[in-house]
């Protein structure tokens, strides 16, 4: 086989075998095709784009490069979730626990991510104490005792998406369904949960906007793993605002606690219930989502979940007294507000534009070896229909000693106030099963 | 400016602007832009392409990347002409000469090329003492003296192009016509000349085999050339067959000076005046077609274009007798017959099998550093539309130590013979002029 012949017939919009597709990756991977010969390839792969198989191909070859987590030694069906990423995002640390409390067993590998804000290990590491690195005989013998694990993604785990995502960066094919689907779901399979629940993001605030767009994505994902024999169910959910109140690191630790307690903000709690329901009914613990729904409820209310949380965190060395204290959480030295400029409703924040806010206080990284400042960020104190006074509270802006004036223009310029309230959408757009 | 933003542009079909596209190949000649950028923003080129405005702007960028060659110490108006390259093609070495006769200025810089056999340059090389390197004064002195001098580019013309083309060529991204049409005018109009006449081969044996995309690429470099203020008329021609009989390095040196003695080939001779009809009508030493054309016959008849031949020959150190005996020429020491498998005419001669049996006995290069063997190549005995008997030599292999039997059978596999004769096609399909 020849990489030129691959690249040309990609780019005359032929379809590629998988012998081919898995060849062409394993030799970028061995060193053996150029950077140069790939991101031409990625270039008509993004314009030509990939069909069903051929993305099953690709995803596999990329699972192929790398080692994957096992865990057979861990009983009952593993579950995971996945998010497509998004502003204020803090699922992951109530639905760990939450689902651990009801019984699955979630055995989690979570990324940095280069962002906004840090990803779910960045969080976790802004609780005192908690250690995100366990071995593999640590990891399954704590999901096996407690139920629960987060450890963060090693650089063994498929890393030939790591080389090809960080082409796809500086040659402008990252936003591509095959490609992000591959690359999504090649991590998810490597990581050897048996039930997946994907949670997909559309809206302004997230990586893809378009409806149409993210249910192609949710489709293709959902036949990617039924493909490598995985139970996977995706949801449509709405990204047109941050998710809760809380964007940044330690401030949605703080926020994810509170919605353990019960007393959570409404979308958050809601989107915890509705991906945790669609993993408990994969897991095999719940027959149909209204059982599934009422369970988790019922351990929220009762404090079951809140245990779980307090018992993981502290497996995984975390001071568990951030539970009752968030005071004990980093906290920024200054929190400024941001003032509506009118009397009205809130009708839309743009979530990248608080992202963004919260990226330049620096609570997010551009490159792999930033650090992420875990008390920086923005809290919102008004959601879209909200009805707000002139000069009352829109957000805080909790900063360090960097980008506080950015941050405020930035949070100020993603709101807009208008006479009338908005039409609130439903937060699970559609539900993508096999 | 960026590259990500200028590949994302091109990426989605969007127009680049003049200082977009001159920004992006400066920075690239200058290293600043990694290879894999340029191989995505060539692919998304290659599939998106570029309208004639931009192919203009990526034109003078490349032209700015080098020197151009001085050629204000000539009087008169410089002709050139240029060849989109085909099987046999041994055309400048009859025009050169046959237009200085004429009158003209014939101040050319030819390159080596990679190909079946060697280019221009190669094939000078194989006359005895043949000089092609020439400095700057000597090479504007010889013009002015003799009124043809032919040298080798050198590195310091259109370095980005050189470069530009490297990549391309493990990229899948050769064959576009705005890149074609940009590589081949960057390098005219470096060079220097007032008038070029170009030759778009058209046909199974040439690079653009569809004529409608011959014609596309003839308009958009009449169109550079216009812009850039220069003399361009295009010629569409025929190469379903090898041009003349000899196909190599020094059997086309004697093919040509045959041909300069008014006894050569048909369509050789032919496209010859046809090409040098329009050299002189643009370097305004005729004021029609049919004087222009008179005039070059008249050198043919009356010797002075084979003067001229042995002139210029002399003034670059080569041996003139090449004129008078061609066997002074590196000779093959095999000559073996290609027989026809049976009675019948000669419909087809298949041109890219016969340049790759010349490639394969060594008349060509796969990689610059090759070198060229002068001596060997194929010299056909049958041309289409020839009545042959079974038995009789179709052509004949001119080999030394290897490829004899791999060049025989591509040779026999070129031809078809068939019981009725075929319908012979003109030779000069269309002229585009601005």
């Amino acid at each position: 086989m020849q990489a030129y012949a691959i690249i040309k017939k990609k780019r005359d919009g032929e379809r590629l075998s998988p012998e081919e597709i898995s060849w062409f990756i394993e030799k970028y991977v061995a060193g053996e095709i150029p950077d140069y010969q790939v991101a031409a390839w990625l270039m008509a792969v993004y314009i030509r784009g990939l069909n069903a198989a051929e993305t099953v191909a690709l995803t596999e070859a990329l699972v192929r490069s790398g080692q994957r987590v096992d865990l057979s030694d861990i009983a009952g069906i593993k579950v995971d979730k996945h998010s497509t990423g998004g502003v204020g995002d803090k699922t992951t640390l109530v639905l760990a626990p939450l689902l651990a409390a009801a019984g699955a067993k979630v055995a989690k590998v979570s990324g940095r991510g280069l962002g906004h804000t840090g990803g779910t290990i960045d969080k976790l590491e802004s609780i005192p104490g908690f250690k995100t690195a366990l071995g593999p005989a640590e990891f399954v013998s704590q999901v096996n005792r407690v139920g629960v694990a987060v450890v963060a993604q090693t650089e063994t785990v498929v890393p030939a998406d790591k080389k090809l995502y960080a082409l796809r960066d500086v040659t402008a094919t990252v936003d591509s369904i095959p490609l992000i689907a591959a690359s999504i779901m090649s991590k998810k399979l490597a990581c050897g949960a048996d039930a997946i629940v994907l949670d997909v993001k559309t809206g302004s605030g997230a990586f893809v906007q378009d409806p149409g767009t993210a249910r192609e994505l949710a489709r293709l994902m959902v036949d990617i793993g039924k493909h490598a024999g995985r139970r996977v169910t995706a949801l449509i959910t709405d990204m047109d605002q941050p998710l809760g109140y809380a964007v940044g690191n330690a401030v949605e630790v703080a926020e994810a606690v509170e919605t353990l307690k019960g007393r959570g903000p409404l979308d958050l709690t809601e989107l915890c219930l509705e991906l945790g329901t669609r993993m408990l009914m994969l897991a095999g613990l719940a027959t149909n989502a209204a059982a599934a729904r009422a369970r988790l409820e019922e351990m929220l209310w009762d404090g079951r979940a809140l245990a779980k949380f307090k018992e993981w965190v502290a497996a995984q060395g975390g001071d568990p007294r951030v539970a009752d204290d968030p005071g004990i959480l980093p906290q920024a030295p200054q929190k400024i507000p941001v003032s509506s400029p009118r009397a009205g409703y809130v009708v839309q924040i743009n979530a990248l534009g608080v992202g963004e806010a919260a990226r330049v206080l620096g609570a997010g990284r551009a490159r792999k070896e930033d650090a992420v400042d875990p008390a920086v960020g923005v809290v919102l104190a008004a959601k879209v229909g909200t009805e707000v006074e002139a000069g009352e509270p829109l957000a805080y802006v909790l900063a360090r000693d960097k980008g506080a004036d950015e941050a405020r223009q930035l949070v100020a310029t993603a709101y807009t106030i208008a006479a009338r309230p908005p039409k609130i959408r439903p937060l699970v757009r559609a539900i993508v099963e096999k």
